[in-house]
């Protein structure tokens, strides 16, 4: 079973289903602004996906890793394999799909770009990251640049003949962008002298395109202290010409090291100099000044969700392929025969304990993409109700904006735990580079730090989210879940695990009461201090919710089926993935809320030099 | 701060702490059969041990990871450094440090060896596999071997002329020991030949001793099917004289390959064929046949502590470069100067949600080796005992029983978690090779697998150690956690969280009982699918147990202390560790123990074919 070329599997069924049984995106297909696109074209376009990423992308994962990226005389040299994958990656169009026809995109709804997404990077994460950035960059300049930008950097990003770069973290300010102390000094002709060292830059340098443009946060003279003060610039590797096209001369940009990282090794990562020589020049993005951190999370909030998206990817590759193995490896005898040396091997799934793994998994696996395919069809119906309900459109938009959080932090979070299960279910094996295991939890590992740690995550969904719109984006949440228990607490099969569900869904209205009561009586402290407790206790809500979801609708389509129908056991793995779920972990939030709601500040009462004598 | 030669630090102020004020080892020093042993020599030992633990092998933890270890001419050769590592920590003698006088040993406490131990590995996790597996052979053959087989074997394994192994694990069987397919027959000079593959042989082969001794088991003809059938070999490297030195000549037993892992890549993991031209000999262990399970759980039992000090030794290096890192790096302002930009930057030691992650990674590894030490105290106490008091002997020998499934799997599973947590601390630095937290991270990976998975340690416990001697081990431990909560539960600091550990006590019985409820209602099924959980409750309640003993032991030290005094802070932070781990943890206990009894069986209920439709 060792040593397959390609690792990477994906369900395509459980795709169909969260699309079109659970989130019913045909509802805003075939009408603006996704009137070329019907159900067909969304199930084709996902099985081709399906096909180059298992032929194209899979078979260079392991590759990525063990290669990774090398440094050759000041320049960013990538696995092999990767460049011809950069190549027919942007021939085959799927970089377009939710891209805007003004742009030569396809323009389809974004939670069938992100499908796909979750394929390729599911199929290799490292490579993934060099589009992925790409096309972050490109909605960032779409969204703040001005036409003659749109003009001059969009077609080549979009052709794949130059990549983007997001540039914020600096060596001495970390995760505190506003402390960036790289410069931009006007010059004569508009452009920018910029001066400083970003680190981190993913695809920061790379031998796959023509051109790299860098997104760098800079503060120009007098600009006030922290993120107020940032401005946000277009700086490419390679000056362009008066055309727009690349010049032969380089800009004053060096790749001053690439890091030797725990994972995601064929992704290049990268410091960089700006303004060494003094000629760095760039352009300021939307020819405005100061609006750079604004612009950025125009970024930030599309990376966030990719992180979301990466988690999953390589979540659900983790655990097909546990269950794969747990399908061929035979070990030991069945339970029933425990006392018989005798008795013949069986296939690990045949173990409970092996079998309590797997269900963990596929459910923290689907719930995981319920969870991301809620809020991306909450984008899509947005767009497809822009100047149609003014409402809805705000309500869909602040789902979007609350549940981004919960994606990014509880989804990578969720990753390295089903990765980690994953090298569980292959016992010894797992651990060796014989199977593709062991890379999904490196490479996954980086999830919950870049883009926002988790901890800002939990901050940000405490701090800001829950209090946006006055509240109202919270309420709507905690409402839709209500709904749902109010609908099927008496379902004849579910409706114990429904009632589960609404105890859990009181707990975390309680727990966002206390933050309330918290703010007001200025006990500042227990906000961050508990913040992450209520980031997972509101995602397992919401996870439970939607897996009870895909249990109503699962027992609702066997109603109509018989046991010998090809689809019988795809629904009854939702019944039971949503049993355990609600039974196992969504059980456990009341109990959470009561601690929350302790208040507990040892973690801060300890003084710092008590926390060791060395 | 980053690129140190060597990244290992202890808290030796920590080992006084749980040896001599919470366990109270000198009640058994100074007497049969540590007569040799006082509590000065006890702590300078401990100090010698931490000065080699950083000099000799911290520098080449980083070392081994890179270099690996490298497959040539069918030999294994190790990192540079390992062969001097090896030759200093023979001539130190730390090794023998509880080894039986009898054998040249200095007859100290297992305690004292232990936290060595904890030391050795937690400098370099992969070069102390080759002793550590070498000690476990030895204390195989002092327990099993004839006296001939002591007096071949003993000495050059005690000077580290020779190294052993211990080879279980064939590719065909995994976990499932019994289905062992190695043979051996018995020669007409008293000897066996052996034929066969094992695979995952940790210091399988190596170049730093001149011979290894692999404890090999095997099927003698006619045997029965699964363990019963076993038998123990003594299978060296290369033959031995009539005198009992090495000869020049090889023995029949082949390196076949060396894994590739994702750490504990300066430990070699070999596949060996043993017979391969059919003329490998191995000398039966104690010269009878059939006895090798048995024999080999000598070693096993051995080898699982030696796991839990393996998950204590990383993940509190861990713990203590993650709390440097926290002190040293400066990022952000005071959360009391959030709002303003251009207020100073602290140490994030000063963020509540560093400050978070870091109280919890203390109460974890300090109450992992609270739970260790209570583990090893048990064997010094026994051994002290051994002769005079009976029941108490019973006592504590069972408790060790009872222990060691928590101490191999919760330990390897915390320390897990912790080393994510540690990267967490370090931020994207964390995830570079730059620092040492990602190798502590891929390195302990294996702890939750070998030595017997963390599935069939909760599998241990609950099927095999709460029904030992009638239960009544379990029934002494839960008793002594009883009379703690009874004696303090009115204490005036702490009796509020004793009382929490209470209920978490009763819940932990009830669970139990639960379990003997299943086993007698034939509800087999319930019991492996539940026991995970179990062993987590068990494990949390007994640390929340051991980290409010050193809290109420470190308020009553503080009445005879004033705030200046050096001890003060280091007392402070044990009050706290405590009150943590009991409000955010032990807390939780009560509410597992309900999931617990509802006995859900999705995992089991759900279709093989229901997981996944590819």
């Amino acid at each position: 079973m060792a040593h397959s070329n390609n690792w990477y599997k994906a369900d395509l069924r459980d795709y169909r289903f969260v699309i079109f049984e659970q989130f019913k995106l045909q509802q805003v297909l075939g009408q603006e602004p996704f009137e070329d696109w019907g159900k067909e074209e969304v199930v084709a376009t996902l099985a081709e996906v399906y096909r180059f990423s298992t032929e194209v992308l899979g078979p260079l994962n392991a590759v990525g890793d063990r290669e990774g990226v090398k440094l050759v005389n000041g320049q960013a040299v990538t696995p092999a394999g990767f460049k011809d994958a950069w190549d027919k990656l942007y021939a085959s169009g799927f970089l377009l799909l939710s891209v805007s026809k003004s742009h030569g995109g396809a323009a389809g709804p974004r939670t069938l770009a992100a499908i796909a997404n979750e394929m390729t990077t599911g199929a290799n994460t490292a490579f993934d990251m060099y589009p992925g950035l790409t096309a972050g960059a490109l909605e960032l300049i779409e969204a703040c640049g001005t036409p003659e930008q749109h003009a001059r950097y969009m077609p080549p990003m979009l052709e794949g003949r130059w990549s983007g770069t997001m540039c914020l973290t600096e060596p001495q300010a970390g995760s505190d962008v506003g402390a960036a102390a790289t410069t931009a000094v006007k010059n004569a002709d508009g452009s920018y002298s910029i001066t400083g060292t970003k680190m981190f830059i993913s695809g920061g340098d790379q031998d796959l395109t023509e051109n790299i443009i860098h997104l760098v946060l800079a503060r120009t003279p007098g600009a006030p202290p922290g993120t107020k003060g940032l401005s946000l610039f277009l700086v490419p590797k390679f000056k362009l010409n008066a055309d727009g096209s690349t010049s032969a001369e380089r800009n004053d940009v060096t790749l001053a090291a690439l890091e030797h990282k725990m994972g995601i090794n064929g992704s290049s990562t990268a410091l960089l100099n700006f303004g060494d020589e003094g000629k760095c020049t760039g352009e300021l993005v939307g020819g405005v000044e100061l609006q750079g951190m604004r612009q950025m999370f125009q970024m930030m909030n599309f990376a966030r969700i990719g992180v979301g998206l990466q988690s999953l990817g390589v979540a659900s590759a983790a655990y097909l392929a546990a269950l794969s193995y747990a399908r061929e490896r035979k070990q030991g005898s069945s339970i029933e025969n425990f006392k018989d040396a005798s008795a013949p091997r069986v296939p690990i799934i045949q173990h409970p304990n092996v079998r309590n793994m797997l269900i963990d998994m596929k459910a923290r696996v689907e719930g995981a993409r319920a969870l991301l395919v809620k809020l991306t069809t909450h984008i899509d119906f947005a767009a497809a109700l822009q100047g149609k309900d003014d409402a809805k459109v705000e309500y869909h938009k602040g789902q979007v904006e609350l549940l981004t959080p919960l994606v990014k932090a509880f989804g990578s979070d969720q990753a390295f735990r089903v990765c980690e299960s994953a090298i569980q279910v292959h016992g010894g094996v797992g651990y060796t580079k014989d199977f593709p295991v062991e890379q999904y939890a490196r490479d996954a590992k980086i999830f919950s730090i870049y883009e926002g740690t988790n901890g800002i995550q939990a901050l940000d969904l405490v701090a800001r989210k829950l209090g946006q719109r006055g509240g109202q984006n919270a309420r709507d949440f905690l409402g839709d879940v209500q709904q749902f228990v109010t609908t099927h607490q008496a379902h004849p099969v579910l409706g114990a695990y429904v009632q589960q569900l609404g105890l859990a869904q009181e707990a975390v209205a309680g727990a966002a009461m206390q933050f309330m009561a918290w703010f007001g009586a200025g006990e500042m402290l227990k906000v961050p201090l508990h913040a992450n407790r209520f980031l997972r206790m509101m995602s397992e809500v919401a996870v439970g919710w939607l897996l009870l979801e895909q249990a109503v609708i699962a027992l609702e389509a066997q109603s109509k089926l018989s046991r010998t129908d090809q689809d019988w056991a795809f629904y009854e793995g939702k019944r039971f993935a949503a049993v355990y779920y609600v039974q196992q972990v969504v059980s456990e939030v009341v109990g959470a809320a009561k601690v929350l709601a302790s208040g507990d500040t040892s973690a801060w009462d300890i003084p710092a030099e008590s926390f060791a004598t060395v």
